[in-house]
């Protein structure tokens, strides 16, 4: 028993160490986006790429292995099991693939990545395809190695990347469900909502927008001693938990995409702060997946920052900050604005009622293609005629299309799901802290997050990984992922 | 041979990586200093004791040293045998102090540091007293045990991690003779240079001084594209050739020190840039050692940059920038400014006469701690003897004396001599230079760098490590290090 806890407290060490090295690729990957100067990529891909090797090697070391073997043996805590469940499955995904697959695709996905942001201006998909079929290939490659170690289907392999535990079985009928549901509810949305008139053209000072967004993000509780805003062309959090790093990017011309992009990074560095100091550096002290993720920024942008309640708090500084009044200017009129729905191509300008189609569409098309029902060729013919049927809009371009977004280009492929599943769960948590505490509501009317925040950090961010995505959400709301919340929640915001 | 020849190119990649580790590490020191939030330094301590035990582990492995004899047998090219010839350098000094040792230390040059930061604005040297006597132990220590390994005496053991092939038998009879020189040539200084007044008092905006900043390191050649100027405490050079990171620090109540640390700082860069890409991370493509980087700073600072030829271009500038006029601002009146002698406490704030006396004195005396000559318990009174003797001033109280610098609080001890080599070593070479194309000072009256640049590239900058210091500085003006040549230079300067 003593050796099983031996070989325990060594995988601790081990992990400690890969995550510290993890963090420092981290940190690169921010400076990369925020502040190195052009010149320096060749440098700093010589850097991750050493730091990645490393890391690999570590992971996969034999010893490992062992070690983990042994420590199963262990009569460990119930977060000490967690921990080295995590870790079976981290170094399940890093030995199921072969070093040269791994390489082969990290090739083949930065050299596709580059033809897609010169062809994508041009709308030319047949420049890109030979790039896209190779990074296609490779990743159905990886997904079977991986559907092997883990015992389940190709897509769940890719999925549990990114969202451990997640399976099509699951997501299916969420997304069934939806689908059915938001196409008419698009249309009757439409109808209710009526003409609502553009922001006024500004401009927004750059300063003013930035000062604004600090005094939100202090709002929030994010410590500006544990943490960073800057700016970058994708607006992303990084960082450590004693050291968040958020971004965004200022268009002069709208201030509302810069500000509800920081309540909406905000929101992932809450929970990155909020990850349990015990667990710093453990797979099970770490985030636990990306629907979750997702979940702690959309619950603060959409459910708490697009709230008619916050923009009590929130329409009075805009009026203050950009020095503006009169009608538009009004918390309602503003508040009318933050919550516009559209018809729109560009998922990422995407309202939260036709997102979710956004998803599904890509959903369908790239799980058809790791199964090898759907070729890259087809794909465009795919795309646009799925698009038309769940947004009711043809595709004019591919820029406006297949091309829009950078995921499978960049061999991120099962990632896509985790974004409505992340909004369904922000929208159940939310429900969940304010039957807990209806007093939340109130709170944002005067931007005071503590009530949320309260209830949050012992229900989601104080369990990092320690439970299951399924199970902390029935620990935290009393039931499973249900689409019903969710639709409740649409239905209250858009149609009442 | 072929065996041997595999060793070596198997080195190469090895040490590559170990390179690319160093490089990430660099970037997280940059940031620490630049950009991390107060909060962020646990954090960070964790990532970089982590990269470092990872370097150490990487360059210790017992098959580098097996790789290391085995190469020894192959055919190698100049380059190559001195970069085999730089990784069994690296390597002795990784290898000679065990695991434990280096741990111990590093705790104890933190805690060290941390408590003479608070000390030093008491002048409380007993509080940091025992933290310093624990440092200079466990220097010791190590010093010993890397002299056995080298095969030198403690000090010079201490020396050769900062400048290689460096020695006392060296040093000695140079610093002898600026010892007897600088007094005496000093009384003389001041009395031929009469009053100089003060830099009127400002404001100058920050702006406006980071915007000359700019300009004069365009002038130097330094590339945008491959770097970046920034804000930290203490102004320093960092980041790789491609992606090149100064920093500098504004005074609004004087321009001047942060524009010559500017010039300062891109002469450190202008070296890494010009670095060889052929051996990109090899370590005889690393910069060769601290005297000659020293060198490159000082010969852009000191030598181009505070000559009377440079302020041809500068003045005008700094009238236009900070729209100033009159008496106190001809290029004559500000070159008189720049170039002023005074006799004062402050190592980091000392003119180029009076800086080798403070560099003098905390030579002697950290060698003689190293030696075990003198006890730290004796440190204080022998600072304030040596100091009178040399500046001719006494010293008022230890933050103007014996705590004023971090480095022995910060174990950084075998450091202190490079200044005044590479002070040396810059007039040689830029007087060599002027001899090879005599058109360089007028050039600079235009704020053309490209001459003396012309010069360093092939005859300092592109030799990187393959020749030793003493070598690459009779290769490139056909002496060795000679102490006539820069008391030659003071002389012109000072006195005519």
């Amino acid at each position: 028993m003593t050796r099983a806890m031996d070989a325990y407290r060594s995988l601790e060490k081990q992990f400690a160490r890969l995550s510290a090295l993890q963090e420092a690729e981290g940190l690169l990957h921010w400076d990369s986006s925020v502040m190195m100067p052009e010149g320096g990529g060749v440098d700093r891909g010589e850097q991750l790429a050493t730091l990645a090797a490393l890391a690999h090697e570590m992971i996969t070391a034999p010893h490992v292995g062992d070690l983990i073997e042994q420590a199963a043996e262990a009569d460990l805590d119930p977060w000490q099991a967690a921990n080295l469940r995590e870790m079976r499955r981290t170094r399940a995904h890093a030995t199921a693939v072969p070093g040269d697959l791994v390489e082969a695709t990290s090739r083949a996905v930065s050299s596709c990545e580059g033809i897609w942001r010169q062809a994508r201006a041009k709308s030319d998909f047949a420049a890109v395809r030979p790039a896209l079929e190779q990074v296609v290939a490779l990743t159905r490659h990886s997904a079977r190695a991986k559907a092997e170690a883990l015992g389940c289907t190709v897509y769940d392999a890719l999925l549990d990347q990114f969202e451990p535990g997640g399976s099509c079985a699951a997501i299916d009928p969420l997304f069934a469900d939806l689908e059915s549901f938001l196409p008419p509810f698009l249309d009757a949305v439409l109808d209710h909502q009526g003409d609502v008139a553009d922001t006024p053209p500004g401009p927004y000072d750059q300063t003013a927008q930035e000062t604004l967004g600090r005094t939100i993000m202090q709002a929030m509780g994010f410590d500006f001693r544990h943490g960073r805003l800057d700016v970058s062309a994708h607006p992303f959090c990084g960082g450590t938990p004693g050291d968040v790093r958020i971004t965004t990017r200022y268009d002069t011309g709208d201030y509302s995409s810069a500000l509800m992009g920081v309540i909406h990074e905000t929101g992932h560095g809450l929970y990155e702060r909020g990850l349990p100091s015990a667990w710093r550096r453990q797979p099970v002290g770490l985030a636990r997946g990306m629907s979750i993720h997702e979940s702690q920024s959309l619950l603060m942008e959409m459910q708490a920052g697009r709230s008619r309640d916050f923009f009590s708090f929130f329409g009075p500084l805009v009026r203050e900050r950009f020095g503006v009044n009169g009608d538009d200017w009004t918390d309602e009129a503003q508040h009318r604005r933050a919550i516009q729905v559209r018809r729109g191509y560009i998922r990422v300008n995407a309202d939260e009622v036709t997102y979710p189609l956004h998803v599904i569409l890509r959903y369908r098309l790239e799980r058809a293609m790791v199964e090898g029902t759907l070729e890259v060729a087809d794909l465009p013919g795919a795309w646009n005629e799925g698009f038309e049927r769940l947004l009711g809009i043809p595709v004019p371009d591919h820029c406006h299309g297949v091309m829009q977004d950078v995921h499978w280009f960049d061999g991120l492929i099962g990632y896509f799901p985790t974004y409505t599943l992340g909004a369904m769960t922000a929208a159940q948590l939310y429900a969940a802290a304010v039957l807990h505490n209806p007093d939340i509501p109130r709170s944002l009317t005067e931007g005071d997050f503590a009530p949320l925040l309260a209830w949050l950090r012992p229900n989601v961010h104080e369990k990092a990984s320690s439970l299951s995505t399924h199970e902390l959400l029935v620990q935290a709301t009393g039931k499973p992922l249900d689409a019903g919340v969710f639709k409740a929640h649409l239905t209250r915001r858009y149609l009442v």
